[in-house]
């Protein structure tokens, strides 16, 4: 960047930009123009394909010193637009395959602006007002898709001032938080002269209740955000136990029962069981109702984390899937992910509308007890009105237009998984129940070294086809040209060893049959250039 | 609303509204350009003022059925602009004191809208790329700005993969309780056999160090974030003790050290303490040196919440408020409050870079150890890139716009001081210290008569003022005009019982001296033409 037209902080110019919008032919404007009219044009010309290397890019972020005077704005605009914009990621790419993102509804953006113009506050009525009523009809929408309780239910609870049927969150991680946080609670609740855990805490909790500890179980595919969740509730992580997974990485009830009658042999308590409605990893969904029917058993708080695969209840050609997530008592939804809504949307939802009581709490000057202010029941306080946006989707995409998204996305990983099949060079290692698989690029070569291998032999391979999987997509992700991502996972077919995969999720409307059938074609061609890869095939070509 | 125009789920429209923007003449986009040119004028144009009743508002958001059939995108911009725009909150109107929210520099509008269509996610690099040194500058500003390191410690760290200066968050209470979660994982870290209350959790924690429980100790004036984060860290709220205040609301460190003596005689660990700057209801400021010396006597955390307070250290006139701030291991900063950016955007610093190790995490398709992902570090997980409205801001306003910006408002809530002790028929309850004070309406008679009443007439006049006060701040938020919130206190001028005031908050640049003195007319006019009130008042007259 050149020097800087220097700018001079004044009241003056203060009060302008609080006052005066940008001109139309301001270079913020222009950007802002080209946005509105051509999104995908805009990031396509303008985020550079090739990737800088990270410490390159650093070097614009380097100095911790505020600076003294203020900047044009339109300065400001085009160092962005060189130093960030140029070098953030396209996300909306529909050949970025490899994370939970997509390209959003073009709608979303001029309501964005809307909701920022507005700045509500969402933790109470006074800074919010028609917000807080629109929230909790999203939150009434989505509890009525999940649980489908009847008309009466929802007149009572909806917009009751003691209750909330869920919360919105900033994401996924905060919903599964929310909803551990009132499973603690409410089994540890008030007894006799015990105050209960809210009040107390953890240590008195267990010594009223002559526990020695309390644990969640989940499968060996549960996101991380669970573990993390065992820590900050106090539960402890080696507390939070990861159960195996069969073949079909669905978690193994059986063996989840097992574990649970060993805990509570050692006097740790059960406090939640929880199911994955959509694995992050390979889109699979636990054994929902049998779980349903061990968090029965154990009398113990059942939570699904659907925060990527709840979406799917919106189709009613594949909400069969998640079969039992209405008999959970809690549930994460990330309208983030599959519901097209941009970054900031977690969901969680409670089957009993007094589950919140669990958490409730007040404050003078706000959330005064009697009032229908949402921040009464929510971990956070100050929030967006992201829920305008859920809204707007819910409403004009419709179910019959979510449910075609749903769809499409999940015929496409099956269309993917048959290219996959077909292709003597790939191997798929997940199936995709959802829209989401694993596979690897493995030659036919390799595969008959491994059939024909010791066991030490066959160790070596697999480290060197981990070793060039992770490459290969590192190399992918560096060309620019398309991004899968790429996770370890232990299968059966690699006896359980762990085992290098790409990963993708096919939720983007606009990625294509052809794009797909070009990703596999980008892969071989990296493997082919790659001389470390080509020299150890040629071990096994003889 | 008359019948909709039937829009129908066809792949096609589906497609449409991912690949076509809306036309420059649609309703959606026209309100956007109204949003552009003259936000103000939109703003004030299209929210009623008079308020409409809740309860009237609901009816527009009764159906918990998910519509089955899409919308099209101008209808549904129509049903919001009556339905919800007009019934939102006036936050950034001059004469909306009440809250902390303000008018907003005007590119944060296009920059909001250049965030949604990139749609970050932060938690990873391969999400985010440039986003994650943008925002790890922001930590790194933000870091200098309490702590004031020199460069070789930020060249060192702010882009180190291994820790991080800290944490942006969804707000303020996330940044609280991940200040404290920290700390109470590293007061209570690995030590021989024990691996750590991270891992093993509280109970095992508390027999492992010989705890029998955790306490927080605040000021009486803390956030009541502080015990959410209490319940939620499995601390307990009843160990979250609030200290009193001496009569200028700032917590008596020699109750505090008291308490903490008692509750150590108790066997109980006091974990941290917090000191504010800048309480939500007053505004004032703990002694933060002598809590910091009271920390390092008890041997735990200082964390200091400054949400509201923080951005006064980039005013160079009264950062002087803040001495001591540089002592704490952990301070919360809100940018969405004094640092006009919009909502979303909390940020928790730590003195210790190496103090987020005690809350570490990684997971394998994401967050891979030695990456300089961000995710590893936080209480969230996915998250938008709100720290570029931050480097934005810090940018264009620079450190001096922001210095005017503070101190006009500190001097403006001086100049309302001024009004308040000029005029009989108010009363100052707590002295202004940063922009924020409280008062309350006390006619000279009524004064006069609790100056000659007896103990039983002076608790029910106390309980007259404080239903007339409520009452008055209730009428005044329904008119429209203007808005001051209310909360209670208990001051030493009413032998501190509870009080009800009004608090106001003057951080918005475009409030004027007039609209000051228009609140007060308003509110004495509100007195005079409630008929309760002067009959009440009547009996004084004599």
């Amino acid at each position: 960047m050149g020097p800087k037209r220097c700018a001079v902080a004044s009241e003056e110019s203060l009060m302008r930009i609080f006052t005066v919008p940008e001109a139309p032919s301001s270079t913020l404007s222009v950007i802002e123009q080209e946005i509105s009219s051509n999104l995908a044009g805009f990031l396509n010309e303008n985020i550079a394909a090739i990737e800088k290397p990270l410490h390159e890019i650093e070097k614009d972020f380097q100095s911790a010193m505020i600076p003294e005077e203020p900047m044009f704005v339109s300065d400001y605009a085009q160092d962005i637009m060189e130093q960030l914009v140029a070098h953030s990621v396209h996300t909306a790419s529909p050949s970025f395959i490899g994370h939970m993102t997509s390209a959003l509804p073009h709608f979303v953006l001029p309501l964005s602006k809307l909701m920022v113009g507005l700045n509500q506050n969402l933790v109470k009525i006074e800074t919010s007002k028609a917000f807080t009523p629109l929230e909790r009809q999203v939150l009434g929408m989505m509890h009525h898709l999940a649980y489908g309780e009847n008309d009466a239910f929802y007149e009572k609870w909806m917009h009751s001032a003691k209750t909330a049927l869920g919360a919105f969150c900033s994401g996924g991680t905060i919903a599964n938080i929310s909803a551990l946080w009132i499973a603690r609670n409410r089994l540890l609740g008030p007894d006799g002269d015990f105050k209960g855990l809210a009040s107390e805490g953890i240590m008195a909790a267990m010594l009223h209740y002559g526990y020695k500890g309390l644990a969640v179980l989940v499968s060996e595919r549960g996101h991380y955000s669970l573990g993390k969740a065992a820590d900050v509730l106090g539960i402890g992580r080696s507390n939070f136990v990861a159960v195996k997974t069969d073949d079909n990485n669905k978690v193994n009830v059986a063996a989840m029962r097992a574990k649970a009658q060993e805990l509570s042999e050692r006097g740790i308590k059960v406090m939640a069981i929880v199911g994955v409605a959509g694995t992050t990893e390979t889109g699979n969904i636990d054994p929902l109702p049998e779980m349903a029917a061990l968090a029965q058993e154990l009398g113990c708080h059942f939570h699904v984390d659907a925060a990527w695969g709840g979406a799917t209840l919106l189709s009613d050609n594949y909400r069969h899937l998640l079969k039992g997530i209405e008999l959970a008592d809690s549930i994460t939804i990330d309208a983030h992910k599959q519901m097209y809504v941009p970054m900031g949307a977690g969901i969680v939802l409670f089957k009993d509308p007094t589950a919140t009581d669990a958490i409730e709490h007040h404050a003078e000057y706000i959330l005064r007890k009697g009032s229908k202010d949402l921040g009464s029941h929510t971990l956070e306080g100050s929030r967006p009105g992201m829920a305008m946006l859920v809204h707007a989707c819910l409403r004009v995409i419709g179910r019959k237009g979510y449910e075609m998204l749903i769809d499409k996305g999940i015929e496409k990983a099956q269309y993917f998984a048959d290219l996959i099949r077909a292709d003597e060079d790939f191997e798929l290692v997940s199936e995709p129940e959802l829209c989401l698989l694993t596979y690897r690029y493995v030659p036919r070569q390799i595969r008959q070294a491994i059939d024909r291998a010791d066991e030490q032999e066959r160790i070596d391979i697999y480290a060197a086809l981990n070793r060039f999987t992770a490459s290969m997509q590192k190399r992918q992700r560096e060309s620019g040209r398309s991004f899968v991502s790429r996770t370890r996972l232990t299968p059966a077919q690699y006896q359980h060893q762990p085992t290098v995969v790409f990963r993708v999720v096919l939720a983007n409307p606009l990625t294509s049959k052809q794009m797909l059938n070009e990703i596999l074609a980008e892969q071989k061609g990296l493997a082919q250039s790659d001389p470390v890869f080509k020299k150890y095939l040629a071990k096994y070509m003889a």
